[in-house]
């Protein structure tokens, strides 16, 4: 099993990536890793660490893909860019997936250009874990790829996450729900009302009707299908609320000594709430719906969220997910 | 200055709403109040307040309508419902403004049904006051009143919500931005893309370009535009966002004595938490761009929040709000 590790990715790399590689190994076995990036800075780097050097290779790319850039411009001009190099090696399939933090809308453009579609599917879709009151969390999509979506396109994205929460997670019968502004069938807009008649007639799912965005959270459903436009604000909206959350929670903290020494007591409690809601807890997202595995781990990744996109990613290559997923895609 | 209260509206009504209007009195001067409602329960209620006589009026009506009913059926059918009566008191220029915590379908229909719009004005919106890290919240529209929009409602949505942070705010030249999943022109789906360029040649407001739900509550712009079902999802997911993180702090604090000792120590600073994110704190929302006021403040209202919305009613009405906001409508 071999991914390959867009090392010059996301805003503590290269120690954050390195470190993720190293503790990746430790922990999931059968698991080698390509280093992509510059090669001198990733050997330096290395050297901090003890390791089975038969488990790690580097790939040599000069160049690499800004935050800034923009994404189509920096896929087709940055061609030896440690992420476009890390696609490459998934496409020749000499790696059998791809992890990198960078730029999303570069990954995302890289990958659609670089790997084919799964055939019968006719958009990819961004998917991502979210936490919610339950074990498991739920599985959104699109969060992105696709601004200006088709009902055709949220009736695959339903298919596909149904599939995903089967094979990745093991549940049985997901259900899965349509977000809206209502739980009626006749609420939202165009593109809710027609897509809503194709779930109801989706054969590969199990349909639980709109949800509303107050109750995504409760984990009552498994997967929820939108448009990446609304889920693209969705997901920044939670990251937005969250951080706004806790700004003025701690402003408000810091104004007495008595609520200072409150905030002491609780930090333990607050360590679990930050774990339970970190987005390096859930591996990152996939671009579900390619003929190989690209996984996009979150920009602010530590060491420890780099090392579960690799277990996340391991664990997409032993359930032979895409080949599943193909399956299921290929009947449609 | 005569407001029409939906007195049957709310989860705690007509404890809450009859409560909320005696408090009003007690800060607002000049204000008279008329409940509309069951007579009978009204007047039971009113027992508990001494206040003066003159400053509220009863008008019977005998039917409510519920949270869970049909909007457009509601507002049709059951026409002797508070909400509706209090719209009609309106529309009769009996009360210069309404305030429901009702059904928001169905305040909206019966708004839209019975109210005239300004003239030019395509569309109404929902507007809300947001909290933000500044001392004025962001308002953001159109929060669900049109789930199928067009760029040219977004457009005056924008002219209308920076009037209303003029007039409303005293706030010269408010920042309008336009929601979006990223900061470049070329970002985002078709009717963003579309508005956007209907926005840049806007000279009626102060254009900030588009802004990442990430950043809508840091206060860097005073105005936040997006079609009704984007804004519905954003609030909803606000709402679940910040339940969410309260219910699973609460259970990791419940978890230890000395966390839950830390708890109580912290429970000051909470209330401030609260008193800045809630609801009640803000007034309701409006239906901008209607010929006469309806106020709709929030389904779980408590007296507090009542009385605040009427606050904001008395100061739409003082400012003289609708006709100012005529003036620069009508020369579109």
């Amino acid at each position: 099993m071999k991914i390959a590790l867009d090392a010059m990715s996301g805003d503590f790399a290269p120690i954050s990536t390195v470190k993720g590689a190293i503790e990746a190994l430790q922990e999931i076995e059968g698991l080698e890793i390509i280093l992509v990036g510059k090669e001198g800075i990733i050997k330096e780097e290395l050297k901090k660490y003890k390791y089975d050097t038969k488990r790690i290779e580097i790939k040599n790319a000069d160049e690499i893909i800004e935050m800034t850039d923009d994404p189509v411009k920096a896929v087709r001009e940055k061609k030896n860019s440690s992420m476009n190099v890390c696609i490459d090696l998934v496409k020749e399939k000499i790696a059998q997936a791809s992890v990198s933090c960078g730029n999303t809308g570069a990954l995302l453009a890289s990958s659609q250009l670089k790997l084919k579609r799964i055939k019968g599917v006719l958009r990819p879709a961004i998917a991502v874990l979210f936490p919610n009151k339950k074990e498991q969390g739920t599985l959104f999509l699109d969060l992105g790829a696709n601004s200006d979506s088709k009902p055709e396109f949220l009736n695959q994205f339903a298919t596909m996450g149904s599939k995903y929460m089967e094979i990745f997670s093991g549940k049985k019968n997901p259900k899965v729900a349509l977000l809206n502004i209502g739980e009626e069938e006749t609420k939202g807009n165009e593109l809710t009302r027609e897509t809503y008649a194709l779930l109801k007639e989706n054969k590969d799912i199990d349909f639980y009707g709109n949800i509303e965005s107050t109750k995504i959270m409760d984990g009552e459903v498994d997967v929820v299908v939108t448009d990446g436009y609304t889920g693209n604000v969705l997901l920044k909206t939670s990251e937005g609320v969250g951080k706004f959350i806790f700004h003025i929670v701690k402003e408000a903290i810091m104004e007495s000594w008595i609520s200072k020494l409150g905030a002491l007591l609780i930090k333990g409690a607050m360590k679990k709430v930050k774990k339970k809601t970190e987005a390096s807890e859930y591996g990152g997202a996939i671009f579900l719906g390619l003929s190989e595995l690209s996984l996009k781990a979150h920009g602010n990744s530590n060491s420890r969220a780099i090392k579960n996109a690799l277990k996340v990613a391991s664990k997409f290559i032993e359930l032979n997910f895409i080949e599943e997923l193909r399956k299921t895609m290929e009947v449609e």
